[in-house]
């Protein structure tokens, strides 16, 4: 049992055999669990009729289940609000959001075999009998869906190709649950009426399938089906989306329930990054409070745009670019009117465009391969000679190190018509919305600004074309102009740059590539092995170190002591409060002596970390911003942070006068 | 005369026709010199014959008269020592070290004409009657030498082509002599014998040369040769290589008399970066107390080891790197042996393996290219998947960022074998030169270090082969092991890195790479625009910005003030005081929280620069390296910011108890 794998009976198998021992274990863990106030795992034993208790201890829980015991709870009187926050890990919140089978298909379907709901989630794909053919399916684009007796680490590449798991034998403890668990992967163990022939076909009951027929799992009641079941979005999302309705959905009452007590002790202001309509109403029905970063480029990867930013960037004269630049204004305009509208009143922050120009175009090295193979096979000279230009102009905004090139707000300077046709488009959108009577706060992002004169520059100019358009528009708004603290030397200069800017947003993405010369797109080569150090001999790499006599047997080096790690985590995941939160530290005590009451927020990954979130509420942070479907475990987050916080004396230590603002802001929390 | 389109008469030539007015001026500079203790400007004019004093100020001078003056100044007792140290600029010196032409040469050549050395060294060329020829001839791998009557700001792309000017008209300050001095180039300015004819030739009195024909021209004396004469290193130069006797030459005498002063007040420690012996030989000569940085990497650049490096870097296994390693290893070795002989005891600096292995690597895109010709050429199948293996091994290694990417100790910690094999070269050859009776102390210096875990790892490492090595060589000398500052992490967290460190050595250059996020290889496409943005309209950049109504006459613009320069200097050049020097401060004082001993020094390319030179001294670093040819200039200037210091009634406020080492150091100076 312990060991995971045998199948359990249900506990009520137990009545009819053993009535006394089923009674005294009634009593016993109905006495326990008041007096643990939380649900527990019971170990026991039953001789000749009589119950033995082994152990006992607080009972581990799906994330659904531990939301739902603790708001029981709280309903039974047994334990308060601030417990039940406290009492539900922040990124157990991520299986509310798994994928569900679409509900009217799943009820026409009828279950061939039940199991252990052993990884949340919905999977629909074909069987596949071997590891080896899961990752032959997947390498086909096929979805495939691993069913064994019951899994082994031999079977780990299998299972990572697959979508989910079905076990025949096996508990919630058993290696294809806790590796599902891990993977993220949907996943039903211990189905009891699987049989797994050796001759490529699987039985339930009479019923016989063969590999690459289609099955069905669902990961949170444990019942399989025959055929492929449409999988839909999760019943949360689905509320959200407005397909559902909220009183419908138990788990979204749960959920919401939760949030709403844990709202009721955080004070860190929660956002999303959303950069179309769709992800802020989405963001918006999660409890964002605004949007936090708006990446104002991705409106531009969009097919029918990229010609044209191609033929700006390509564009010989100022003349040029400006033409190209009128065509692209409109359709950022009317991005813009849908995030404000989605965002009723709420915030949004807006970076300007930030990425180097060569990524709008065709790369480099295939572009002088295409070139060769022309040549060679003596295409139309013409063309030869129009994609000899097109990798002129490449050659020309080539970059060695384009995370550290022409970007940011050093496009914006030297380019400033972008600058101005991206506020033209923000300005102009947001007196249209302004008129349709609803309320709009624009916050102008400034990325990359190293230099107290670049953010000069750029404000200045925001502030010219702002006030034009207002002007032209006869309408009026409040707006910010602020800047992403994303440089080592702008967190330095915070200073200097607070006098020139509304609102600090720590770009922790970056700030991390700069502070730790980490480049993210290149590091996983060192850092993996940085995080995995330890259990390998220095000298030779060898995991083969005997750990008694401390001597690698690969290269026989006799070792002083065990290796360090050199990375506990990932720094691109986990914020590096030590470096990344050394420079955060300096910049907020630097900005606020140029700037008392600047506003304060995160817009990097880490926003939706709970642990960074943590680390954001220490720092006095007035908001971090995450992506959408992280806004409800950033929520979370943030009110643990709060509690434990006031837990330790420290309720009103915090948060000093930024709220007296003199712009008028709404809402309590940004 | 002022505007320096008149060539003058020397001012003997005064004395037969006016020779009371003569008289009068010569009495009057001797009383004027006397009273500004300097050599002064004198601007005068004779009406009638009687002299008329305009006006005066102390005169501009080339580099080598000013160290003449300052010395026969103090011969004089007119200054003192320390006034002829503050009197020379410290970058003036750089102008000892121009080429000369060979002198046993320049002697067999009689002049065809002399005009104004306006532009130090000595330049061969063949004649450009035209800024296009000499573009045209640049390109053709030529040395030009542009001959012009006057020259006039749009010959600029031609000077820049030209190795340098010959003008026959102006004087000092005119334009060939002002753009030569700011560029570095040779001219002659104002060359009366001078004729340049329409018809592409010119000629001197009744010598006819035509364009394209071989001319030499002296820019210390104004001589010019027909034909080309060998140009060799500067008097200085040749001294130190030993070609030259001291006492025979009276530049030399000078140069050194004035830094001997120099090193009398300074109390900064100089020392030079220096990859190779002979490097080494000339940082010795100029004076340098150590090599501060020894780039290991550049040791593998050499034709014959390439290869070997290559495939070291394509080994499959650690033992086949193993292999290509030992080869390198004695050559290593050969090449610490060079260099600690030529240091004689002083302090050598050795940085192991930093730059990303792909540099050592044909380029991915050249390569893509050529198989792509093979292909389509039907080439030998086998030398077209040679090509392919190799490619997909260069694949594996490419990088978005290099900068920011498997580089430095990632390295050693990653291939732990690479750096056993440069400390064992390091301390082999160090025990052989020990054992040959001269002293050596080595430190090494781990790059990109950026947690301290990184250094602890690396230095054990080192450690234990060090160890190793002396055992087996029964020999035993003080070494360090210590790191470059260069990441903004390693600056944050010094406290803990100088646990493991003996010294700190900042490594300004990707210091201020990854402080700004600017690429060095990329950045000027920004920040010579930033350097430059006063003059420009700040909306369509142009420069027609009519100065009296501050409006744009390019795009109609009204500014609203004159727009600001975002940088005020390339970074890379002049240390950033603010945000990279801002980070030092952080690291010296954390790191002297963890180490209160710890040696600091510089080895980015600001060690040669005065400005940041003085900044240096004021943070409290023990020594500055540079580049060989810049030790005497970074002497001086460490000479001045301690008199200056001084001045100001703070001699003795810096310097805490650092040197107070265990490590026995005989040098007074590092």
């Amino acid at each position: 049992m312990v060991a995971g794998i045998r199948t359990p009976l249900p506990i009520e198998a137990l009545a009819k055999p053993l009535p006394k021992a089923y009674q005294d274990l009634m009593a016993t863990y109905k006495k326990l669990e008041r007096h643990y106030r939380d649900m527990l795992d019971l170990e026991f034993t039953i001789q000749e009729g009589k119950l033995y208790m082994l152990q006992t201890r607080v009972g581990k829980r799906t994330g659904i289940a531990a939301v739902r015991i603790a708001v029981d709870l709280v309903k039974e009187g047994v334990i308060d609000k601030r417990e039940a926050v406290m009492r539900v890990g922040p990124e157990q919140l991520a299986q509310y959001l798994y994928p569900i089978f679409d509900p009217k298909r799943e009820s026409q379907h009828h279950a061939v075999g039940k199991g252990l709901p052993a990884g949340p989630g919905a999977a629909a794909g074909k069987i596949a009998l071997t590891p080896e053919r899961a990752v032959e399916m997947k390498e086909r684009g096929e979805r495939a869906l691993l069913v064994r007796r019951e899994t082994s680490p031999d079977d780990i590449h299998g299972m990572s190709a697959s979508v989910g798991f079905l076990t025949a034998k096996g508990g919630m403890t058993s290696h294809a649950a806790v590796v599902a668990r891990q993977m993220g992967k949907v996943c039903v163990a211990g189905c009891e009426a699987l049989d797994v022939k050796d001759n490529g076909t699987i039985r339930f009951g009479t019923f016989t399938l063969k590999e690459g027929d289609a099955l069905s799992i669902n990961g949170f009641t444990g019942a399989v089906y025959a055929g492929e079941i449409p999988v839909v979005e999760s019943e949360i999302i689905q509320v959200i989306q407005g397909n559902i309705k909220p009183e419908q959905s138990e788990k979204y009452r749960y959920f919401s329930t939760l949030l709403a007590w844990a709202d009721g002790f955080r004070t860190l202001g929660v956002r999303a990054n959303a950069d179309i309509p769709d992800q802020a109403i989405i963001a918006r029905g999660f409890g964002a409070a605004g949007i936090g970063l708006c990446r104002t480029e991705h409106m531009f990867f969009a097919e029918a745009r990229v010609p044209i930013m191609q033929r700006m960037i390509l564009a010989k004269t100022r003349e040029d670019r400006e033409r190209e630049l009128a065509k692209l204004l409109p359709l950022q305009k009317s991005d813009f009117i849908g995030l404000y509208r989605a965002m009723k009143g709420h915030p949004v922050t807006i970076r300007l465009l930030d990425p180097p120009l060569h990524e709008f175009l065709p790369k480099r090295e295939e572009l002088m391969v295409e070139i060769a193979r022309m040549e060679l096979n003596q295409a139309d000279p013409v063309r030869i000679e129009e994609k000899k230009l097109l990798l002129a102009r490449i050659e020309e905004l080539h970059e060695f190190n384009p995370m550290l090139g022409l970007r940011g707000c050093r496009l914006g300077i030297t380019m400033p018509e972008i600058t101005r046709m991206q506020v033209q488009a923000i300005m102009e959108a947001a007196c249209e919305v302004t008129r349709e009577g609803i309320r709009v706060v624009p916050e102008i992002m400034i990325p990359l600004v190293g230099l107290a004169a670049e953010m000069k520059a750029q404000k200045d100019l925001v502030r010219e074309v702002a006030a034009d358009t207002m002007r032209r528009c006869q309408t009026k708004f409040p707006y910010l102009v602020g800047t992403m603290i994303e440089l080592p030397r702008a967190a330095i200069t915070a200073e200097k740059i607070a006098l020139e800017a509304d609102f600090f947003s720590f770009g922790t993405n970056d700030l991390t590539q700069t502070t730790f010369g980490f480049s993210r797109d290149d590091a996983a080569k060192f850092t993996d092995f940085y995080m995995n150090r330890r259990d390998r001999c220095p000298r030779c790499l060898s995991r083969e170190v005997d750990q008694k006599t401390m001597k690698c047997r690969a290269c026989g080096l006799q070792l002083s002591g065990t290796p360090e790690n050199i990375l506990d985590a990932d720094p691109f995941a986990t914020l590096d409060q030590e470096g990344v939160g050394g420079l955060m530290r300096l910049a907020i005590e630097r900005g606020r002596k140029g700037r008392p009451d600047i506003k304060l927020g995160i817009c990097g990954e880490h926003g939706g970390d709970p642990a960074s979130v943590a680390f954001c509420y220490d720092l006095g942070l007035d908001y971090v911003s995450c992506s959408p479907y992280r806004v409800p475990i950033a929520r979370l987050a943030a009110a643990q942070a709060a509690i434990k916080t006031a837990g330790n004396g420290g309720a009103v230590k915090r948060r000093p006068a930024r709220r007296s603002r003199p712009t008028s802001r709404r809402q309590t929390r940004c």
